[in-house]
């Protein structure tokens, strides 16, 4: 793709190459001053945005231009997820450097519109511009039918607390990446992960629509960030069996479970569910498995339980971009 | 305000700041993996974001805070204004580095709230994180109802072409601000309205709601490059009267000219008028002056008559990143 002259020509190489043949969902996209969005009638729509920066999120020597693409949108969609939704429709506000406009911008328009395909997720607009380093923020718009919405905070003690996928699996993935001296594609299952996470769509919908989730949430920051998120929300406590965790194969069995509780950016569905329907749960929903990791409890610490009875804190050390 | 050590604490930091009492027209707001919005029965979502970064939009040595929390979301809105709608809600990204987020997260917080309160408009999420410059991307979500928007598109030759306020008073303020060697408040008309835009959202829905105008935007990059843009959009050519436009007095009438066509930031709307609809197009909406400028014409160009009734080109020369 040729360097761009100016913002006009910018906008509408973005549109010709991410835009899907259909779109018929949008009352109006790109080219206006706004976007137009309605939701099917009975539905409401969810509003998310995410940041997505060079150096912090992504380093632009290390990571494929395609990842960034697909990455940007999918941990974007993953909020919609948490909330038992649909992703319709996002806006995508890019500023990049002039020597990025060529390739490095075709490889990442290649990969958000394979990602915006395999969400069903149309691009409405955005707004673009010019900086030193690759910024992104993305906002996605979804839609749940009324009412069916999961919440962080309608956990009660006693809900058993499940995860789906493997935990640490995106962090290990990383840690490969950095490893590294070249730029790779996803050549296995952790790096893949982490190039190009898929967010819970399926599942949180299914458990929205049944209303089996009495809380959920993804796992962005790492399990030792999000479950006292989830337990503050919810105004509860938790014990999770550090035996349960879906810890990654093929490691050292304490790495794995130090990856499991702290390692971010899986975007795993993190969630509870009453007692009397936890035999709805399946131990695999399609080809993801489900594990029963621990409980909610009455009081507000977040702890892990050991063999011989006791319980200890959980140590809060997932991303958090101010420590 | 104090600095923070976690993203948590700087969330609830913001919220606290800037969140109004009410918030009743959300379903869900801050603390959930997203928000939740539901336009009136009849109405429909008008969704837009917009870029404000450290360096090309603002620099924080000139601009006060206050200043950069009001025009980051004031900007956003009147892209809401231009399409005929009502901001409702907002979602703000914002990346800082550590030794802004005290006194002068405090001055941003304070301005975003006074901008939030005076456009009824609530925050509703977003995302923070860390960087070496103050990044913000606002995403505005208003409301119009169905089949009142008004569209770029929707011009025909003939139409008559109009502006609200005062062309390239904004850019003149930026003049001055760029001449002093020190962070000022807005001591002047000029000055006032590049630090404070007010995005035009009353007059946008007056017009909307009469179904006057036939096509509209916002100027933000200035007349000269945003005047050709809707063009575009309504398949048509425009001639303006340089002797009409609404310029700055106490400056040179060449230099105001110049500062009308081309100077950016004035967040003015800019909007067309079948001829049968002319009368009723007042002098003055509210005390907003309103200009008859031009018109629309057959063909594609954009040009200025002159006193012997020849045309000329208009040449495009406003705001563009990556000119």
């Amino acid at each position: 793709m040729k360097q761009f002259q100016d913002e006009d020509a910018l906008v509408k190489a973005i549109a010709g190459r991410v835009l899907p043949r259909s779109r018929g969902k949008l009352r109006l996209g790109i080219g206006d001053d706004a976007a137009l969005w309605k939701p099917k009638p009975g539905f409401v729509s969810i509003l998310t945005s995410d940041w997505f920066l060079e150096g912090s999120h992504f380093l632009r020597e290390k990571h494929p231009p395609d990842s960034v693409g697909w990455k940007c949108l999918a941990r974007a969609a993953s909020d919609i997820a948490a909330m038992g939704g649909m992703p319709r429709c996002f806006l995508l506000n890019l500023a990049i450097p002039v020597d990025a406009t060529g390739k490095w911008l075709d490889g990442f328009l290649g990969g958000l519109r394979r990602a915006a395909r395999s969400l069903d997720c149309v691009l409405a607009g955005g707004d673009t511009t010019r900086s030193k380093r690759v910024l992104i923020s993305v906002i996605v718009i979804g839609e749940i039918r009324e009412g069916q919405e999961v919440l962080r905070s309608g956990g009660s003690p006693g809900d058993l607390l499940y995860v789906s996928g493997t935990l640490g699996q995106a962090e290990h993935g990383l840690r490969l990446l950095r490893k590294t001296q070249r730029r790779i594609k996803g050549e296995n299952d952790a790096l893949r992960k982490h190039l190009y996470p898929q967010p819970r769509v399926a599942l949180g919908r299914w458990l929205a629509e049944r209303k089996l989730a009495t809380a959920m949430m993804d796992v962005s920051d790492g399990l030792s960030s999000d479950l006292p998120r989830l337990c503050t929300a919810s105004g509860v406590g938790a014990v999770i069996d550090p035996g349960k965790l879906p810890l990654l194969r093929g490691i050292g069995s304490d790495s794995a479970r130090e990856l499991a509780l702290h390692g971010g950016d899986d975007y795993e569905l993190l969630f509870t569910v009453s007692r009397r329907n936890a035999a709805r749960i399946p131990a695999m929903f399609r080809r993801l498995r489900l594990r029963r990791i621990g409980e909610l409890t009455r009081g507000r610490n977040v702890q892990m339980s050991s063999k011989n009875g006791t319980r200890q804190p959980l140590p809060v050390s997932g991303w958090d971009p101010f420590r």
